[in-house]
C-alpha cells in the first residue's frame, strides 16, 4: 500500500524498521519520527517529482477558484476568486465531453498558440485526460502485426513511461542518451537503436522527454530538428513528453513549434503527440491528475479511433480541467481577480528563481563530493548525478543493486529519500541517484548537507 | 468535441441544426434554446448515468468538506465541514500511494465489511483508481496466448465496458440476458456463450453488471450462486460491476457477500474483481472520477503484478479519494459535523424515494404506450423499454439504425435526449431506448409527457 515512487526501495529492502511508519505518512514534505534514535529529526523525501510534497506551497489563487467551483455558496461571502470561478464553471459534479470541457479545450489551444508564437494549435487535436500516455500507446499497438510494436525509448527514462508501454504489450527499444555530453540525444544512437530493433519488433514510434527525466537535460533546437528529420525518414510517430516545471525558468522549445518552424513538407506530415500536464506546470497540482495531449498531422481515420479510445474513460477529472483552464487562461490586468492572481504570480517568480538556484547549487555541491559527478540541470525537476562507487561497494553481496543499496542506506542513516538510477535504466556498470530539485532552498540545503555527510562515510566504509 | 454518451447520435445525425449549440452546453440538466422555433423551451438530457446532469443536486456537506480540503483557509471562518475535512486530509496537491491514501483504503475496507454483515474485507485487496476496469482487463490479457483472450459479456451492456475490453484487445463474447424474464442472467445461456467462444478465443473471464446497465435488473441471490458455481467449474475470473445509485433504495446483494456466504472451497478459490464508484453512489459525484476495485482470491504473484500495473497511473485523483472517504466514513452521531451531515442524509432519503417512484412511474407510463414494453426497473439508474416499431419505420432508408432514428427524431422534435438500444447490443430485430431515471420527479414527468406525445405521432407517421 505504498507509492510507486518508493516501491523499488521497499521491494529491495524489506527489513526497514520504519517502513510502515513511513507508509502511513504520505503527504508531508518532512516526516516527523518518534520513538527511534536516529541522527535526524525529520525525513526529507525528494524521491518524487511532486512539487507540493517537496515543500512548494499550492497557489492560493488556484485553490480559491477550485474551492469556489466545488462549493460556490461558500464563496458568496468571500469575494476571492469567485469571479474567476464563475468565469469557468461551477458544475463540477458531472462527466464532461470526452476530450474535456469544450471551452477549456479551446482556451488550452489558444494558450499553446500564444506559447508557440502564434503558430495555431487546433482544439480538435487536443485531449484532456488523466492518462493520455496510456491511450496513445494503445493507438500504436497493432496486435495483428508480428513482430511486436516497438517504441524507441531513452535510457535513462522515468519508469512510469516505460511501465506504461510495457503494460500495453509494446516492446521498449532503448536508445542511450550521451551522459558525457550533458545527456544529449544523439542521432547516431537513434540509428543504432532502430537497427537493433528491426530484428525483434516493428518499431513504430520514437519517444522523447524534454526536459529530460531524470537527466535534467534540455534538448537543443538543432537536436530537435535532427530528430524530426529522423522520424520523417523512418516513418515513425513522434511522442514528445514536454513537461517543464517552471516554463519561465529554463529555456526550451516545444517540438510542435520547431516542427512548424521547419515548414512543409515536414510540418504537414510528421505525426506528433505532445504531452503536457497540470502536475508539473507552475501550479504543481499533482493530486488533480490532469494533463493534455496535442495530436498533430494524424490521419482523419486515426483521429476518429482516438476519439473512441478516449471515450472509454468517459472524461477527465473535472477539477483538474479547471486547474488547466487557470493555467491556460490566467486573469489579465483589469480583471477583478487580477490583483489576487498577481500576488501568486510574484510567488511563482520567486519560486522559479529558487528552483534555478537549487539546480545550480545541487550540481555544484554534488560535483565537489569525491565519487560523484553531475551534468548540468537545465530543466525539469531532477538532478541525476553519477555515483562512482568503490569496487568493494559494488562487489558486496547485499541482495540488491549497488545504487539501490546506496539509496537504502542513505535513507536509513540520513533520513533522505532519493531514488536509484537502476530504476531508470543506465549503462551497464554505471550508477546514479535521482533527486527532485523543486523544493525550498532550505530543504535543498539540508538534503545536500545530509547527502554529503553520508556519502563521505559510505565511501570510507568501502575504501 | 462532444461527449461519449451522445457520440452515436452525433455520428448518426450530422445534419442536426442545433448540434453545435448543444455541444457547447454540457453541464445543464435542461438547456435553454434561442433563435429557433421549437415546440419546447428546454432540452431534457437523460442520456447519461450522471445524477447531477440529470438534476440531482450535489450534497452540500460533501461539497463543503471538499472545498475545505482544497482551500482550508477559507473554512476557518466557516465552521461548516472543516472538522470533517481535518478528519481526512488537507494536502490535496500531491500524488498519493498507488492504491490510494492508505487511511482511506482502510476505511473503505471497513465500509465494505459493514455492508457485508461483518465478512471482512482486506485493505490490501483494494485499489482506488480513476480507471480500475481498464487495468483489470489488462491483467486478463495474455498476449502470447493464441487464440485471443475472451471475456463473456452481457447483451445489452453499457458501451464503455465493452469499448474498454475491445480497446485492450480482448474478444467480447456476448451472452444474452433474458428480456422476457426481466433481463435475468440465465445459466444455460452462459454455457452456450462459453461453448461458442471456444472456437474463436480463450475465454478467461465472465463480466456481470448488477444492477444491470441498461436493463435495471437486480440479480437474485440464486442467480448469483449459479454464476459462482459456473465460474468455479470453468475456471473463469469473475468481474462484477456493482454500482448502485441508491444503495438503500433497491434490494441487492454484493457478489463478494454471496461468495463468502457460500463458504469453502468456493469462498477460498473463486477469483473475483468487484468494481464500485463514487460517481454512482448516493453522492453522484461523476466529475471527480474515482472508484475502487476489490480483488478476492487472487494469487500472490498476480497481486504483485497488479500493483505494478496500477503504479503506472501514479495515483487516483485526490478529491475523488476524499469523496470516497466521506461515502465510506460519514460522520456519526456525536461528531461535530453530524448535524450538518444529517440534513443531507435526509435529502438522500427523499431523493431515494423519488428515484424509486420515478422507476415505477416510468415503467407504468411507458407500458401504457402502444408499441412500448418495459421490464421492471429494480435498481441502477436506467429504464430500457423495448420499442415495437412499425415495419415502415424499420424499412425506411434513413442511413441509421431504426432506434437511432427514433432517438434522433425524439431529440429534434421534443428536445429529449435518450439513447438507442443499438448502442448497448440487443437481439437482432429488437429495438430499445435507454433513459436515466435518477432525476427529479418533475423532469421525469416532463420527459414522459414529451415522449408520449412524440411516440403517438411517430407511430401514426409510420402506420
Amino acid at each position: 500500500m505504498h507509492s510507486p515512487a518508493t516501491s523499488a526501495i521497499w521491494l529491495d529492502c524489506t527489513k526497514q524498521t520504519n517502513k510502515q511508519k513511513l507508509n502511513k505518512k504520505y503527504t508531508n514534505k518532512t516526516l516527523p519520527l518518534s520513538g527511534m534514535k536516529k541522527p535526524y529529526k525529520e525525513i526529507i523525501d525528494l524521491s518524487w517529482g511532486d512539487l507540493q510534497r517537496a515543500g512548494v506551497k499550492p497557489l492560493s489563487f488556484v485553490r480559491q477558484v477550485l474551492a469556489a467551483c466545488v462549493y460556490p455558496k461558500l464563496l458568496k461571502s468571500h469575494a476571492e476568486g469567485s469571479e474567476a470561478a464563475e468565469g469557468i464553471f461551477v458544475s463540477s459534479g458531472s462527466y464532461t465531453a470526452t476530450a474535456g470541457i469544450p471551452e477549456i479545450v479551446h482556451r488550452v489551444a489558444e494558450f499553446i498558440t500564444r506559447q508557440d508564437g502564434g503558430i495555431p494549435s487546433h482544439p480538435e487535436n487536443i485531449y484532456i485526460s488523466a492518462g493520455s500516455q496510456r491511450n496513445i500507446v494503445t493507438i500504436l499497438m497493432n496486435r495483428k502485426a508480428s513482430p511486436r510494436t516497438g517504441i524507441l525509448t531513452p535510457v535513462p527514462c522515468y519508469n512510469i513511461a516505460t511501465l506504461s508501454m510495457m503494460a500495453q504489450g509494446a516492446t521498449v527499444v532503448p536508445y542511450y542518451l550521451n551522459q558525457e555530453h550533458s545527456w544529449e540525444l544523439q542521432i547516431e544512437e537513434l540509428h543504432r537503436a532502430l537497427e537493433s530493433a528491426q530484428r525483434v519488433c516493428n518499431p513504430v514510434a520514437l519517444y522523447v522527454i524534454n526536459p529530460g527525466n531524470p537527466t535534467g537535460h534540455v534538448q537543443s533546437r538543432k537536436s530537435m530538428q535532427e530528430v524530426i528529420h529522423f522520424v520523417s525518414e523512418r516513418s515513425l510517430f513522434l511522442l514528445a513528453d514536454e513537461i517543464d516545471v517552471y516554463q519561465d525558468c529554463f529555456n526550451g522549445e516545444k517540438t510542435e513549434f520547431v516542427l512548424m518552424e521547419m515548414g512543409p513538407p515536414l510540418s504537414d506530415t510528421v505525426e506528433l503527440a505532445s504531452f503536457h500536464s497540470a502536475s508539473k506546470g507552475f501550479m504543481g497540482e499533482c493530486g488533480l491528475r490532469d494533463g493534455y495531449v496535442e495530436l498533430v498531422n494524424l490521419d482523419h481515420t486515426v483521429m476518429k479511433y482516438i476519439y473512441v479510445l478516449f471515450s472509454k474513460d468517459s472524461s477527465a477529472p473535472v477539477l483538474g480541467q479547471f486547474a488547466l483552464d487557470l493555467m491556460a487562461n490566467p486573469p489579465q490586468p483589469g480583471d477583478p481577480s487580477y490583483p489576487l492572481y498577481n500576488v501568486v504570480r510574484t510567488d511563482i517568480d520567486i519560486t522559479t528563481l529558487v528552483l534555478a538556484d537549487n539546480a545550480k547549487r545541487a550540481v555544484e555541491v554534488v560535483n565537489n563530493m569525491l565519487g560523484f559527478c553531475c551534468q548540468p540541470v537545465e530543466g525539469g525537476a531532477f538532478a541525476f548525478p553519477q555515483l562512482h562507487l568503490p569496487p568493494k561497494a559494488i562487489e558486496k553481496e547485499m541482495g540488491m543493486k549497488p545504487d539501490t543499496y546506496y539509496c537504502t542506506r542513505l535513507y536509513e542513516e540520513s533520513g533522505v529519500l532519493v531514488r536509484p538510477g537502476s530504476e531508470y535504466g543506465q549503462k551497464e556498470g554505471t550508477y546514479h541517484i535521482r533527486f527532485c530539485i523543486a523544493t525550498s532552498a532550505d530543504i535543498m540545503e539540508e538534503l545536500l548537507k545530509r547527502l554529503s555527510i553520508f556519502h563521505t562515510q559510505f565511501m570510507e566504509d568501502f575504501s
